[in-house]
């Protein structure tokens, strides 16, 4: 349905801190794996953004930068955040939460897997097939009250939740296409609808909007699990998950939660997409205390750089580019699973460039 | 600074499901216990209460109940709720909530904390260490919004979080004083805010409110996390933890994951309390699927019970309480430490039944 260009044009926004470092790295990763096949080519243009540009430029999401966002194909994105860094109301400079809404990402995509080389964090050896998605709403729920709250002379502060039926309709259905799609790979789907409707109004009507969609998804079974009761299943047994759908701040939660089960954020990438628009971004931050030092761990961002190269080949029919994240994806797994690099991250001396460089090494063989 | 009674009342709540198993089992063990020393004698006497009540006589709470709850000097709690038991309105009966409100129990108090003969969650040897307290604020937060929910015709729906300066204080205080006694005991105690301030005002309210409370504690130590990474550090460095305090929702979230540390809900004990009451409960649900089948573990019940004596011995400056308390943790202790008696939650044989008779019998030698 996509006009298709044979030129992808992609606003390269890397951030603060770490997400500099690992942007770098993903940029000359995605350029080796380009040049190894006939697919189309992603230009690659850098924007500058975050607290740091903040600081010195009194903007955090320039005109300029959110303009080149929304023309782009997709955006690529590092981290964004910085000790210290606040505007003079005292709240941070977030340009990511302004990007959701500005480009209404509404489903953040946060796949987890577990693969060999990954640290093994849980005694149970069923952890090794740990292979879930979280869908995780990102324009309303409790973010909703972002810049919103109130603090009033008796002591009392205030923020609201917004559920609306359009918000969790189209995250809902979202995820149920995302099972048809992993059903068609695994044989299986099912989505697990996270809320906490035995309290709160809100809540309830989360679920039953949920329970809509999920009829014109007859091939997808589906069920219901409470927050808190999720958070004790994401530890006793994982590898029962398969696809979840929720509110924006437990989906914020429980993504943590669920890269800790992988040996952290260092390979939790994930997609903010919507109807028009694509963001791909690590799960985790700019690192402030590793920052400049070598050390961060790319794989997350490299996973997210192949979910933007599958988002791309599905939605303008470009099988070559979904061969293309396959590649990159298979490259990680033989350098870490062959132990020969072990990211720093999990106590090994591989910091950012020797990842990168191995990785880079082993795509003509993943090819 | 209370009377000094000889005899001390204590509601028993026991509820629905295996909370009616547990509770029997945890009299059964409280007067086992009692017989054994010269200490005060606790005078237990079960009120009616929970979703079941609520299916045959129409109130979940009867007044009755609460007067009783109120007039006691502690109240002990199974476990309420039952599948498809709705108030007309579709809202589940959660007495416990209510009792939180009604008797103002603003502190939720949930410790986590291995010993030998739990599960083994986690891979890092250094689980062996995990032993911190998650103090939940009870009155308010997103739970302020039960029963206040809104859905309009334009298909929104709202639900409202509060964060007065009040509760806020009187929580984080309580938690600094938790950590101060546990100071006394370990040497070094640390308090950590848990909290989002860098996008919610409320939270950030929140955070300013626990910032000007650690001020009257300069004995302890303390330091501020984003929920979601704290749902991160729970599970990559627990150890490290020590006492956190946080909103009632988050509270929530991270205390059904703590207790996945520990390989579930059955060795987790709760505690919520006030200035003038105390009820104690295992972090555990009703759990249907096993229901009268005397499968239950019954270890959170007796550590709450643990806990319930450790307060009226706080309270009431009762140390032959505390004695005992500590006697009931040491049996329980000894008897899974031993392997003698394996919970059916952890894969062995040892029923409800099987690990009373256990820990009554081991009683006399941990005394
Ligand atoms: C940076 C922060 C505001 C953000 C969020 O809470 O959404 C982050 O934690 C995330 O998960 O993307
Ligand atoms: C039963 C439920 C409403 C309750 C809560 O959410 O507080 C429970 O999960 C708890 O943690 O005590």
């Amino acid at each position: 349905s996509q006009i298709t260009p044979s030129v992808y044009e992609i606003a390269v926004l890397p951030g603060d801190g770490i997400g500099v470092e690992v942007m770098q790295a993903c940029v000359a990763l995605l350029e080796a794996a380009q040049r190894l096949d006939r697919g189309p080519q992603l230009k690659l243009t850098r924007y500058d953004a975050g607290a740091q540009h903040y600081a010195k430029h009194g903007e955090a999401l320039p005109e300029r930068t959110l303009d080149a966002a929304r023309a782009a194909h997709a955006v690529l994105f590092g981290a964004m955040g910085w000790p210290d860094v606040r505007y003079p109301d005292g709240t941070e400079p977030i340009p990511q939460l302004d990007l959701r809404m500005a480009l209404d990402l509404y489903a953040g995509v946060r796949p987890i897997r577990w693969f060999p080389g990954l640290p093994k964090v849980l005694t149970d050896e069923r952890a090794a097939g740990i292979d879930f998605v979280l869908v995780r709403e990102q324009t309303e729920g409790l973010f909703y009250a972002r810049g919103k709250g109130s603090i009033n002379e008796a002591g009392e502060s205030y923020d609201t939740m917004q559920i609306t039926r359009r918000g969790t309709d189209r995250v809902s259905r979202f995820a149920f296409k995302l099972a048809e799609q992993r059903k068609r790979r695994r044989g299986q789907a099912n989505v697990t609808c996270v809320d906490k409707a035995n309290v709160f109004t809100s809540m309830a009507f989360f679920r039953d909007v949920f329970n809509d969609a999920a009829k014109d998804f007859p091939g997808v079974s589906f069920d219901h699990a409470y927050v808190d009761a999720m958070a004790l299943t994401m530890i006793k047994k994982p590898w029962t998950l398969d696809v979840m759908v929720t509110e924006n701040m437990f989906g914020d939660i429980l993504s943590d939660l669920a890269a800790g089960l992988i040996g952290g954020m260092g390979m939790a990438p994930s997609a903010d997409v919507g109807d028009h628009h694509g963001l791909f971004q690590p799960a985790h931050g700019t690192a402030p205390d590793i920052a400049g030092q070598g050390k961060a761990n790319p794989g997350a961002m490299f996973l997210s750089g192949a979910m933007m190269l599958d988002w791309l080949a599905d939605r303008h029919d470009q099988p070559e580019l979904e061969q293309r994240a396959r590649t990159i994806e298979a490259a990680l797994e033989a350098v870490l699973g062959s132990g020969a690099v072990r990211p720093m991250e999990y106590g090994g001396d591989a910091g950012t460039k020797a990842m990168t460089d191995a990785v880079i090494a082993a795509l003509p063989q993943a090819a």
